[in-house]
Parts: structure tokens; C-alpha cells; sequence
């Protein structure tokens, strides 16, 4: 038997609504963000299942979880897949945990058709990709890459002021696993994630599998107005420094300048925070996040340059500044990987398509370190980020059928 | 001895530094809001010096607390001068302190000179008037006067979902006074609030005193967007419902529409809330309060359509709506209660002026009730609502003079 025979939709699926009960919400979705109880609880789950298969499971200093099935040649370097299974505040079942239980699946199928493989293949859930509590997100990944260093990231603090450090020491308490020493990061053979779209291109195009060819650039910004707290009945306007007033035409002037013609610059204002808070006071403080993304980096080099005129020009009379958190670069990915997730696919007779991806995944740094790729499948109506979120138990299968395939045979490279 | 003159500045301004430890901040304003621990320990400090005087301390249902100063005829209607002890979240030591103050000091001034009034003379601290925490504000005096009623407050949550009866009834166990049985409400002979002036014009005209004619009126309103979480990396701007995107094009438009030539309308978004609140999704809901005021009913009617046709016309591609939750109609003072501020002033020989007052207070629910006015003292630059807050010993004393002798009159008549 083949290791993609060996894939059990009703194991995968299983596998998904098990995991969505940790931090499931009313609505059908997960709030399951990185290193808080539920996030806990989900990598105990994950562990619990590698040990009955008798995998061994690892984590490292930033908490990147591993479950490792054995190859031939213990010293090669792994080939490995996975995601992540942090989730957005209002999150959906599938993104990233997807391509967890895809990677886990993948070794069950291996293990279950008895095919040895020369290079170990590893099913790793990278630490906190959706970076909704800690910033910067795909964190574990970066961090594995040397993209990030993780003496800085264990400082990071939540908008709650919990420090990274401690909260990923209490989630290593609650969910222990033996610890790898040293910084985070070892050679691999190879990588590949598979990932719901997370767009509506797959399921408008009736295909199957999505062949990704890379990942667009992303930075994020935080804008912040400094006014001076009035009172609401009695300050001529004349007189006010309204925070909040100056945010909006910043807000309003850079919404309008990020429309570009072919609706490929994606700008969101996704967090915006306004102190005192108090219904009659004028507000003193405004801040607002900026995740801006476009394949071409030129492109965002330019917006980046309008956005900064934007504040420097709108914010009078009160004072206002930007700075750049983060910094992705566009990822292209190895021209063989994806020549051979399309080959895997026309073999199973799966439709695919060629594709960039719109959001960013932990595949964009492990690509750094060897040959990487990815595989899409669709989601309903392209719905991510959101509790409706949801996709079918035959795509879901059919990824897998694919990823273990293209696992196999870079495992035996 | 007059009672003015046995008004004693030192005391009066120790008051005050001791009233703002209770919550105070570490950039010398005060965060004491409505029902938390910090107003506990206001009501009970002003209770304990109430106490040390022989002064009858007395509460009701919806926690206004009163001291009594008994007068020759115990069952005349009762004059009353107060304020509140609640804070902004980053207020200052004075608004409402000094109106609550600066009644204690009429009544020891009263007592210190010797001085029999025919009505018993009552200092009261009306509960929740900045309505910060819990809306609407004004309220235990608004409830006093009839004009809300109490079950509905009682029910009232904050931000929090607190319930304002139990964090009512964890204040007064912690800060335990006599209950009046009933309803809140008994019949006043005539009120008369200290209240720094919360704006500019005392302070720049060099003059002691403001003779406070009337209280401009106010609309409260709630404005909600409704659009839907998705991908901040994947979504096309065409297929987006971005509710803060939305909230930003009725903001920008309601700032331009209430730019109004004279500069008398205030207009102020003072708390804004974005759910879910994640730098990368693109927000589902986006809410925002507006406390807007000016003198005229017919401009505050005017406006209010306009802010309903913005709401209607700028939403789209996303739901919104907009909800008054408060309307305080314009207020005039009751003309004997100016002219006796206005002749009591002259008599002391302090600087005054005939001035409305751009803040609501507690004195405008009160003045359906009985004969009421106010009397304004200078705060520095005019800046209230605001750590910065400040005023001077002299002015505060001075305010209280006034007050003291306003008190004693009507107390005979």
C-alpha cells in the first residue's frame, strides 16, 4: 500500500473536531491563541497521540512541538511539515491546525503501510504563527530559522503585559515534553506545509489542490496619535488636541491610499486602542496596527513611503509617529518542491492549480534553511480569520493524500 | 462671626490633599470611578469627618450619601449644596471633589461660627456623575429628581458587565451609612453647587467667581458597524466588510459636519472599541460613543439628524446604526438663585461674571425640584478631565465664601 492510500479521511477529521473542542466557541470557532491554557491542552492532545503511536515527541526553547517517526538513517537530516495550532481570538477550526494534523496524519499513514523511509520525518507545530497575542507572529518558525532572536522574543509581552517567557514556561508546565538543548533550529532535508487557502480562489476555480508558488510580503506598523486629555462639554475646538480626531484623518487618508486599481494591496487596521476610553473625554492617545501585504517589495517599499507622509501631514495639532514592527520579505519557493507537489497531485488525479499565497505561513522562513513548499486546500468561500471558517473532510483527505507523497519521496532523497 | 468668614482655606484645601490620595495617580491626578474600592474610601472618610462634627450621615438606594446639619425647624425642606466624589479614569482632584468640599466647609463654617438656620442645611455626593464607568452619568441625582428610575440603573453594566447593584452593594458595605427607606427623592428648599469651571474663561478674564445662568444640553449616542472577520493577508479589498474601515468614513464625516463656525458645539468620540481586535484579521465590529453638546434643543435636534444620515449613508459595504442613549435638555437656573450668587459675590467684593456652564452636573437633574444655581471657581488653563487639573487654595476658599453665604439665606427664607 501506498502512503497516500494509507490516509484515513475519518481519522483526520476525527482528529479535527477533537482538537476543536480546546477553546471551541459557540459560534463553531476556536479562540486558542498562542501559549494560554487552550494552547496547552492542544499540544498535551497531539503528544497523547504520538506516544500511542510510539513517535518520539520534542520540544525546544521557544516551544516548538515535534513528533519524529524514524528513518533508516538516523543522522540524515529530516524532511518535516506542520504548521501551527495558536488560533485567532474568533478563529476557525482549520487554519494552521490543518496542517498539523496533515503532518501527524502523514507519519500514521507511513507508519500504517509499513514504508521505511532513509530520512526521519518529523510533524512539528511551530509556537505562536497568528501573532494576535504576542507580536510578532510566526514566531517559532522565525526563531527556528535564526530569523528572529529568542532572547528578544521571550521578552515580548502580551497587551495584558504577560511576558512571553513566563507564559510559554507555565504552558511547558501544563504540557511537558522532553526539551531539545541549545537554541532552536537544526538542519532539515526538506519541508512542506499544507494550509487551508484561506481565500476563495480553489473553491471559485472548483480545484482541489492549490500548487503554492510563494508567499507575499508583509510588514506591520503601529501608528500612534499623542493629543492631550480635555473635557468633552466644555473644550472649543480650537482649544482640543483630539487623539482619536487625528487618528481617523489618518486613518481616513491612508484607507484611501491604499486602494490601488487591481485590489492587490492588502491594508488592514486590524487593533485600534483609545486612551482614557471615557465617553466625555477627549481622547489623549490613539494607536491603530497597519498589516499591509503585496507580492512585489518594491510596491511596499512605496506605500510604506505614503503612509509615513500620512502621518507626518494629518496629524495637527496633535503629534503622531509610525514604526515598523515587522518585515517579511516575499518568499519564493523551490522550484522542485513545487514541481513535485503538481506531479503528486496530477498522480492521485487531484485538480490543481499554481498559486501564490496571500497570507503568511511558517513555510516563509523555513524556506531559509532548505528546499520548501506548500499545498492549499479550499475553504468555504475563502472564509478565514472567522469562526465559520470551514472546509470538507475529502479535501482535507485529499491534501494529505498529497503531502504524503511528496514527504516520501524527499524523505528517500 | 458670618459664616463666610469662619470658612477656613487651610482645611479646606487639606481636604482635598487628603480626598486625593484615595485613588490617586502617580502624575498627581485621581482614577476614583463610581462604586470601585477608591469610592468607598471617599464616602467613608467624608462620613468619618461628618462624624467628628456631630453631623446626622445618611444614604439611600441608589448610594447618594448626605450630611445632615439640623436646623431650628426639623421639618422644613432642607437646603442642599453638593457635587460627587467619583473620577474620570485619569481625572483630576478637583472636578466635583471641590463641589462636595466646599458644602462640608459650608456646613463646619456654619457650625464654627455659631450661626441657627431655620432649615436644616444638607452637603451631598451624588453617586456616578461622570458616568465613565457605568452610563448614563449624573446619575444618582438624575435618579434623585426622578428623571431615571431606579430599577433601571440598578440593572445598569459597565464595560466589564458589572452590575451596578452589586458594585453598589459592595460600596456601601464597605463604606456603611444610615439607609433612607423608599425611593430616592425628598423635597429640597433650594440647591446651590461649587464646581470648578472646567473651562478657560475665569482664568483668562481674571475673575473670581462665575455666576452660572444654565447648563448647555447633551445628546449621548452609540454608533455600531457591522461588517465580517477575515484575512488580513488573503481578503480583496472588493470582498471586505472591514467594520472599522466603515466606522472611520462615518467618523471623518461627522467631525466635518460638526465643525461649526462659532465653535459653541462639542462634539467628542470618546471610547472606541474594534472586535476582535486582532492586527490581522479585518475587524467585524467597530463601535464608538459620541457625547455632543451646545445650548440650543433646536442645534443639538439639527445635529443629531445629520449624525443619522452620516450613519446611513456611509456604512455600506457593512451594516451600522446609531443609538441615542442619553438627552439632557438645555437647563436655566432659577433667576433668584443667579441674583443672590451674583449680590453675594458683590457683598464679599470677589471679581464675578454671569457665565453658562459647558459641563453637565449634578445641579441640572436638581433644579426640577427647587430653586437651584451654581457657583464656578478658575482651574488652571482650563484643563479638567485631565491629571493635570488644578486649582488654587484662594479661588477654592473663595467659592466657598460665596457658597456659605448663599446657603444661610436661603436656609431662612
Amino acid at each position: 500500500m501506498s502512503g497516500a492510500k494509507a490516509v484515513r479521511e475519518d481519522r483526520l477529521w476525527q482528529r479535527h473536531a477533537d482538537m476543536a473542542k480546546l477553546g471551541g466557541t459557540p459560534k463553531g470557532g476556536v479562540n486558542r491563541q498562542a501559549l494560554s491554557r487552550e494552547d496547552s491542552q492542544a499540544r498535551k492532545l497531539l503528544a497523547s497521540w504520538a506516544e500511542a503511536r510510539g513517535f518520539a515527541v520534542f520540544t525546544d526553547a521557544i516551544g516548538n512541538l515535534f513528533v519524529r517517526r524514524e528513518g533508516q538513517d538516523a543522522d540524515a537530516p529530516p524532511v518535516a511539515s506542520g504548521s501551527h495550532m495558536d488560533s485567532q481570538p474568533t478563529g476557525g477550526r482549520f487554519d494552521g491546525m490543518y496542517g498539523v494534523l496533515a503532518a501527524f496524519e502523514a507519519l500514521e499513514a507511513l507508519e500504517d503501510a509499513g514504508i521505511k523511509t532513509r530520512r526521519p520525518v518529523i510533524a512539528v507545530a511551530w509556537t505562536n504563527e497568528e501573532g494576535s497575542r504576542f507580536q510578532p507572529g510566526a514566531m517559532g518558525s522565525a526563531v527556528f530559522a535564526g530569523h528572529y532572536k529568542l532572547d528578544d522574543m521571550l521578552l515580548v509581552e502580551d497587551w495584558n503585559g504577560v511576558v512571553l517567557k513566563d507564559a510559554l514556561a507555565e504552558t511547558l508546565r501544563a504540557a511537558p515534553a522532553p526539551m531539545r538543548d541549545g537554541d532552536p533550529g537544526f538542519a532539515l532535508g526538506g519541508y512542506v506545509e499544507a494550509h487551508i487557502e484561506q481565500g476563495p480562489r480553489l473553491e471559485s476555480e472548483r480545484t482541489t489542490i492549490g500548487v503554492v508558488t510563494g508567499i507575499q510580503g508583509s510588514r506591520r506598523f503601529i501608528v500612534q496619535a499623542m493629543g492631550e486629555e480635555a473635557h468633552a462639554g466644555t473644550t472649543p475646538r480650537a482649544n482640543r488636541k483630539d487623539a482619536f480626531a487625528a487618528a481617523t484623518r489618518i486613518a481616513a487618508a491612508m484607507y484611501e491610499a491604499t486602494a490601488d486599481a487591481d485590489d492587490t494591496l492588502r491594508f488592514t487596521i486590524g487593533r485600534v486602542d483609545v486612551q482614557p476610553g471615557s465617553p466625555n473625554t477627549v481622547p489623549g492617545k490613539a494607536s491603530f496596527t497597519i498589516d499591509m501585504r503585496h507580492p512585489s517589495n518594491d510596491v511596499l517599499e512605496a506605500h510604506e513611503k505614503t503612509l509615513r507622509d500620512i502621518v507626518a501631514s494629518r496629524a495637527a495639532p496633535c503629534q503622531a509617529k509610525i514604526d515598523r514592527v515587522t518585515a517579511v520579505a516575499p518568499t519564493d519557493f523551490d522550484p522542485k518542491v513545487i514541481d513535485l507537489v503538481r506531479a503528486k497531485a496530477d498522480a492521485l488525479a487531484l485538480s490543481n492549480m499554481d498559486m501564490p499565497s496571500g497570507a503568511g505561513h511558517d513555510a516563509m522562513h523555513i524556506a531559509r534553511l532548505c528546499p520548501a513548499g506548500m499545498i492549499f486546500v479550499p475553504c468555504e468561500r475563502g472564509v478565514s480569520h472567522n469562526e465559520a471558517e470551514n472546509a470538507t473532510p475529502a479535501d482535507l483527505a485529499a491534501g494529505a493524500r498529497v503531502l504524503v507523497a511528496v514527504l516520501e519521496e524527499l524523505a528517500n532523497r
